[in-house]
């Protein structure tokens, strides 16, 4: 097939290198032989592979810039981010073409920070950040994770990954998701619609949702509320899962301990945004789930393992469900 | 026996409560019955009891005031804390008294603190606390600590803990003791006179030893020197293991990626000192340790074993050697 890489030129970190294609292609040779393969970087590339290529592997926001494209050809779209609601509405996307993304690329750096998170609620560093910058010594008691109860809400690969650190950790879990079937690292797993029985008994409340019209703004001003004094929360979702407004205010007046965010509306965050001074917050640039040193290999072997399904003829197991949003 | 429990009036969260003795005592009936107690929390108080204590069990910090007192009958001061650095010199211990600590009842804490900051560290949370302190979006690619190595140094109750949680993260684990004997967290173990051989190898390096005349200003500036371009330092035994100055310098340069201390000279760090304007340097008030929900009872678990040796005659796993001065 013909298969085009398109990178971006801004954001070099996580580009394709061909050093990196042929690696992953060694490891799956029986799927990765006999192609034509085209690498891009700029809009004049793209332009003159698309038209032919089958096949598109690019990273996301390469697709949210240069589409729409006339691409007759093009039959699969491989995206190199699990969350795509930057390319929504999807109306760009060509008459044949499946989009796919690069679900469970992202479990090990995830849970990773999430437990970090949670360890970081845990020992009150929300609130040390806060001294800190204001040169004040103010010791506070923390505690041991294990016993603890964490509502996990989403289990995809992130918070899949989170749910597995903290069991890991002796804590007990909730699930929140789309169905209640149970899960391995769980407890208890309820549906979305339960999510207020769950919110006054959690110490701890993870979003780990992909952004659609059904999860925007889950946690607003009267969730939060239903949260118990002290209750702290992580976000590795996308930060318009919740209110940042109500949020800001519950640190404020000391209803919320302490939050630990990784992303936000807008990014980057402006200078001057309220986020930057609110107290007992902790902010990290949208990097919980991206190691570079294994995110493309990764990437790739989740490709290729799609590639292969694709020639099979067999389901995608990462197509993406525009309608649905994950 | 006589036993005397002495509280400090100015440290309540870690106070030993009649409730808690009773709880601790009914877990260990054979040893527990039988005694005349007293408690205590004004000098008063103590001087009324310790004529006729047999056994002292006491906040280190109530030591620290009340001695030098007139104690002939005392045979066991029991101070729950490991690191009685601050009782040092020993001149004041009564003759016939033997001095213990809690070693031991730090470990899951301390574990939970260490993997923690070892996960700050890998994500670049120095990084992104200093770039929010000045309301900065500067992303850095992080990574997972899996094939990461972490040197510990010092593997008594806090190291063995940060150890056996970096192993399971999947780290390679140097530890760094005065014996070599094999530890079971540990890939290898070398001796603390190899410390130079090791440090330019090393990620991460931990501190988590006691405080001592031969443990002093070990990370001094050469050794700092020594490590690699941007390592990243935890410490969680004692302030003065390391030459502060030397180590902001570093952090100032780059030449280390950033620090999680939990343990300054002095502590509280006075307004205006220059650790809290320091980049990349996370701290937090000495609470790496404490966890006042499970903190007091595991340490009259370990007072009631220690009691239980004394009476058989055997020896006393937490006697505090104020020579070696742990």
């Amino acid at each position: 097939m013909r298969i085009h890489v398109q990178n971006l030129s801004d954001d070099p970190g996580f580009a394709i290198t061909p050093a990196q294609w042929a690696a992953a292609a060694a490891r799956t040779p029986d799927v990765s032989a006999g192609h034509v393969l085209s690498f891009g970087e700029t809009a004049e590339e793209f332009r003159a592979s698309i038209q032919q290529a089958e096949v598109l592997v690019a990273q996301t926001g390469a697709v949210r810039r240069l589409f729409p494209a006339e691409a007759p050809r093009l039959r699969l779209i491989y995206c190199t981010a699990a969350g795509l609601d930057s390319l929504a509405p999807f109306d760009w996307l060509p008459p044949n073409a499946q989009l796919l993304n690069n679900r469970g690329a992202h479990g090990a750096k995830a849970g990773e920070y999430g437990i970090m998170a949670l360890l970081m609620l845990a020992t009150g560093m929300p609130e040390f950040a806060t001294a800190q910058r204001a040169g004040r010594w103010a010791p506070r008691p923390g505690f041991v994770l294990a016993g603890r109860h964490v509502a996990v809400v989403g289990l995809g690969t992130l918070g899949s990954a989170v749910a597995a650190q903290a069991a890991r950790f002796g804590m007990r879990v909730t699930g929140v998701r789309t169905r209640s079937e149970p899960h391995p690292a769980c407890a208890q797993v309820v549906t979305l619609d339960a999510l207020d029985t769950v919110l006054p008994d959690t110490d701890f409340l993870v979003l780990a949702l992909p952004l659609t019209a059904a999860t925007q703004g889950m946690l607003d001003r009267r969730r939060i509320a239903l949260l118990p004094q002290g209750a702290g929360v992580v976000n590795i979702g996308r930060g318009a899962l919740l209110d940042q407004d109500a949020l800001c205010d519950a640190l404020e007046t000391g209803h919320m301990s302490g939050a630990v965010l990784d992303v936000f509306v807008p990014e980057p965050v402006p200078p001057g945004h309220r986020l930057w001074a609110t107290p007992n917050l902790v902010m990290t640039p949208h990097v919980s789930a991206d190691d570079p040193n294994t995110y493309v290999p990764l990437s790739l072997d989740i490709f290729f393992q799609n590639l292969r399904a694709f020639r099979d003829g067999a389901a995608l197991p990462n197509r993406f469900d525009t309608a649905r949003g994950y």
